[in-house]
């Protein structure tokens, strides 16, 4: 019985170990995507679109570990929790990584264009969804409450930066008809990142729900940071 | 113990019932953000704003449900599959109440501003949506596989509105800058109700696994219909 319990755990910490994984994966794309927009670079945009298979591949094993996990040992509780929070974030980091696409995507059609004004605030974003992803993980693996609510603070921070894009580039398409194709695919990008975020939000959330059993979940926001 | 699965299996299906009537409340909360915007209607888009807490504490209350069953039964199998799907689509439904907010905001700011060219695809890609989500939902509770799969192929039906939709509001855009800022607004509902498809389509796929066992997430896209 010992045994059992002791390969259960170490089960337990390979499936976070590859929660781990896919959440490197992700971050990696989401950042790859962003630095080719910045840089203009369009065959590193054809690479983020041409790499999602490892990814997919990592989903698949996860919900696969998860469901095994969850019919060979029973088990209860705080190891139950865990388990269906990794369902959970099996699928937030999935769609992490199809975001990675479809910022690609909007990267592909916006560099067909001449550059329009600097968009300083889309990497600032990309940089704040990154760290968002990698402390939710980092918060759900060590149980750290205090870093999962930083992260739910950091989404105030996001919206705010993807309002004040939303402001400048409207304003350059009214100025400037040349820009409205190129800066159309900004917004989708800035509201690609903004779901990056969002998706941290709800790994950040179960983490607080793991450790506390506090669901966090649709409670009035607090008032915003600034 | 024949008593201890008669309760189970009633527990299942109350769990299902409860997902089926999220789904009616997501389905709505969709259909009436697409209403009031074609009605131009503030009023009913401010409703569709204020409304989002019962479809909320339905989401709580079936992850509970799923969390009691998986502890207290420790169910295997089929029985196992259902449960890991239901944590799966709850999340899904209440990502399409969020969604529905999203149209609703977009639709807030878009009446600000006098009509842009009629846009007959916004209800038509609402109403394939709204049908994707009934009809995934019922593949997942009935285990029809071919209907899910009709709700895969009706995805693409949606991505061509989608794409139709941008190209002529983009046209518009470039003719008259006053139809920027309510076109852009449209543009992003486009993209909601594309979301809510995606999130249908989750569902249909879950539906296909429960049955099949047959993971055909990340499988390459057949041809499209057209």
């Amino acid at each position: 019985m010992e045994r059992v319990v002791r390969h259960f755990q170490e089960e337990l910490g390979q499936l976070q170990s590859r929660l781990l994984a896919m959440g490197g994966l992700a971050e990696a794309r989401v950042r790859d995507a962003v630095d080719a927009l910045v840089a203009r670079d369009v065959s590193r945009v054809d690479r983020v679109l041409a790499g999602d298979e490892p990814i997919n591949d990592l989903h698949i094993e996860v919900d696969d570990r998860c469901f095994k996990l969850l019919a060979l040992h029973q088990p209860m509780a705080a190891d139950l929790r865990t388990i269906v929070a990794a369902v959970k974030i099996n699928t937030d980091l999935e769609r992490v990584g199809d975001l990675a696409v479809n910022i690609a995507e909007a990267a592909r059609r916006c560099l067909m264009h001449p550059p329009v004004a600097p968009v300083v605030d889309i990497p600032r974003m990309g940089l704040i969804a990154q760290r968002m992803l990698r402390d939710a993980l980092d918060a759900f693996v060590r149980r750290d409450v205090a870093l999962a609510e930083a992260v739910l603070a950091a989404d105030d921070e996001l919206d705010a930066l993807k309002s004040r894009l939303f402001r400048e580039l409207l304003a350059g398409m009214l100025a400037d008809a040349q820009s409205i194709e190129p800066a159309l695919d900004l917004v989708l990008v800035s509201r690609h990142l903004e779901r990056v975020g969002d998706h941290a939000t709800n790994i950040a959330e179960d983490a607080i729900f793991l450790v506390s059993a506090r669901d966090v979940r649709h409670l009035p926001a607090p008032p915003a940071a600034q």
